[in-house]
């Protein structure tokens, strides 16, 4: 079996037909199924995510066998081969051994999407609206993180006897706020420009950088160097410098940059020059012993003062539509929901850290609402709401953390049924607590 | 060696840390060095594709050594593999492996980027202009494909003794004609709105639906199936049928696209709804025993008439700077100069071969300047002159050519050369036959 490749060796044409099928076949079912139930989400005023995730779960390990990695000892189902292998005129076992083969440059196409989106998040990071909130977005993403990192990795550390690196793992994933969908949901009750919003904005955008410093330190960690404090204090030391550099970059390349921008002829220089920005970004975080997803975000950050922002937003985000829906399709494929039966005793402890982690994941971020200073009245329970959705944030720990291997499968589910929870819960609840506005519904993006 | 994938098996954190950087750096060296050798052509007022072909030669076989593909034996350069198994903390040998294994990820971007540059050339043809040029438009297209693939094919069969298959191929790559190319040297002088203009995008246009045919028929006879006429009506039919009904559905299908996509409300909607329809024309041109080149072009004609054109355009076009700008330096990358060193005797006959075809493609597309009839006069030479610049489309046959095995490495190099002379000749000729005005350089785009 050759590799699949632009180039295939001669005679090659039906191998070639068949691993086109697969691949276009894939982009048609996920995009189709992904999209439809973001439609319906979006009419249901929930996150589009949500959709996204729940058609990974219906066309991968759980539900319809389309899409799944063959690591995870997944393959296409029967029908599916067949059909290929008929229009392909090749055996269903050439069409089994493409499919596994080919699966890497959808995994591939999916990373490209996280990283985009993570350099789509940096570079839409208001550094401004953090400062003016300052001293109170701090207290807020400082008490949003450290709370759910120290009640979840301790929690299941404690009460449900997990190892101390998947615990802090877990931890690790419950710290995250989904800017994206704390804005959009406040800036649907129209809340966005209130004392209130800015303030959850700025602890969400904090709460970004320490989270992916977070990442970083457990991501190493996961390597297997253990809990001795030397390696820890090197991480987290690279990482902030890291930031700090890329905070002090934001200041002063963004300038430099558009210069460039300003000299470049042929077409397309934008979406050139911010993505050869995010690719040396990845490179320096991964050559620093960083993660690129810290990298992608840093390199964002620093493009975040540029006057062409919005042209590079533009340019990068059909990058975050196609490919980052790819992310999370495989997200929710990889999900395995027999661990969640509930009539299998085997699996009583697993749902019971599933429901203790949205318990936690819940509280926590509530808490948040109450741990900062304030001279006029503030809607602390708003606050508190408003910091719970993990959304994509959640999920890419969720996605490192299986790629370390650290996780086993019932504590993945427990960590996707506590993302999937709070991104749910919590624009409903703030629609509760904000009394929706009827005239809110036509403000859906 | 485990694959290149998203979810790496534990204790895998410096070979994904290895595999990073590589797919990072590789993103960082082509499109640093081709889109800088991109400005420099645009700056000479040559087309930027050039500079992207050019930057390939550089880094690949023939060059650094940094970009080529495993199959042609091919490996990193040495410095390039120290230095990434220095950061990643793994060894040359599993740098080397990982470069191997990722380097199909590499290559199926590529070819998204060559699916959206072909979706994109459909949906910016001007049908109606076509029209109106109409039978002028037809003489100059179809002189331009037949008198090309003869002078090629027989030429190469007859004078230089080459097997009927690979012939052909060589003639179908001399049909092209590079609308992209032609249309910005027509608006850089200004006569793109002219008679001579009209006519001449009409037949570019025309040249790539029947250039697209000539080359699913090509392709699908590589494959094997040898020369009998059976095959190829059967061929020639399907892809006819196949572009009517896309052309059918530009008329009828297009506003049920437009009213689906005022009823979407979940973000990125036009890029996602414009890559389904490309992953489902792609699907259905491979379903149909047709090049996926052929579905994509089709799936671009059917929107060509959406009122929402101008947003599909803008979603595409950063997937073709990005990846289109990696296939063409993938095809540069995996030239052999060596083929073409004029001091070694056994390269005189591939030598003769390369000036034999830029000769023969450049009189015979000037030819189909002489093909029409007219009651005015007009500047038969430019039209000529216009007509003459292969391309991108050239080397999508050239892509293809290699890919399907029957071109051997001294004629690929010919039909490289043919290429890249042709279309480095087109727009200075046709300046001086002109007259460039001087404010034309204020126009580059």
């Amino acid at each position: 079996m050759s590799l699949p490749t632009l180039f295939l060796s001669s005679g090659a044409h039906e191998l070639e037909a068949a691993q086109t099928l697969i691949q276009a076949g894939q982009f048609v079912v996920i995009l189709l199924i992904a999209r439809a139930l973001a439609e319906l989400m979006v009419r249901l005023r929930l996150p589009a995510i949500l959709g996204e995730l729940v058609a990974g779960v219906l066309i991968g390990v759980s539900g319809l066998h389309l899409i799944q990695p063959p690591e995870l000892g997944g393959e296409l189902n029967s029908l599916a081969q067949g059909s290929i292998a008929t229009l392909a005129h090749v055996s269903s076992e050439q069409v089994r051994q493409i499919y596994a083969n080919t699966f890497p440059i959808l995994q591939g196409v999916a990373k490209i999407g996280l990283l985009s989106l993570l350099f789509l998040t940096g570079l839409e990071s208001e550094l401004d609206e953090l400062m003016a909130v300052g001293g109170q977005a701090i207290s807020v993403a400082l008490t949003g993180v450290i709370l759910p990192f120290v009640m979840g990795a301790f929690g299941l550390h404690v009460f449900f006897t997990v190892p101390m690196l998947p615990a802090i793992f877990a931890g690790a994933a419950m710290t995250a706020t989904s800017i994206g969908i704390t804005a959009s949901v406040l800036g649907e009750l129209k809340v966005l420009r209130t004392r209130e919003g800015q303030m959850v904005i700025g602890a969400a955008v904090l709460d970004d950088i320490l989270g992916i410093v977070i990442l970083a330190v457990v991501v190493a960690l996961a390597a297997g160097e253990g809990f001795t404090a030397g390696p820890v204090v090197k991480l987290v030391g690279a990482a902030s410098v890291f930031v700090a550099v890329a905070l002090a970059l934001s200041r002063t390349a963004a300038p430099a940059f558009d210069a460039l921008l300003d000299r470049l002829r042929a077409p397309g220089e934008v979406a050139v020059a911010a993505f050869l920005v995010l690719s040396l970004a990845c490179f320096a975080a991964q050559a620093f012993g960083l993660e690129a997803a810290l990298g992608a975000f840093a390199g964002g950050l620093i493009l975040s003062s540029s006057k062409r922002r919005e042209a590079i937003e533009k340019a990068i985000q059909p990058l975050v539509a196609l490919f980052a829906t790819v992310f999370f399709v495989l997200i929710g494929s990889s999900l395995n929901l027999a661990v969640l039966n509930p009539f299998n005793p085997a699996n009583h402890a697993g749902l019971l850290m599933a429901g203790f982690l949205l318990a936690a994941a819940l509280l926590s971020k509530l808490a948040a609402g109450w741990s900062y200073l304030s001279k006029e009245p503030t809607n602390r329970l708003a606050v508190g709401l408003a910091m719970i959705p993990r959304g994509e944030v959640g999920l890419i720990f969720l996605g490192l953390g299986s790629q370390s291997g650290v996780l086993g499968p019932s504590l993945e589910a427990a960590i996707l049924l506590m993302v999937i929870g709070t991104t749910f819960l919590a624009p409903v609840l703030l629609r509760l607590v904000l009394k929706d506005p009827i005239e809110a519904v036509e403000l859906v993006p």
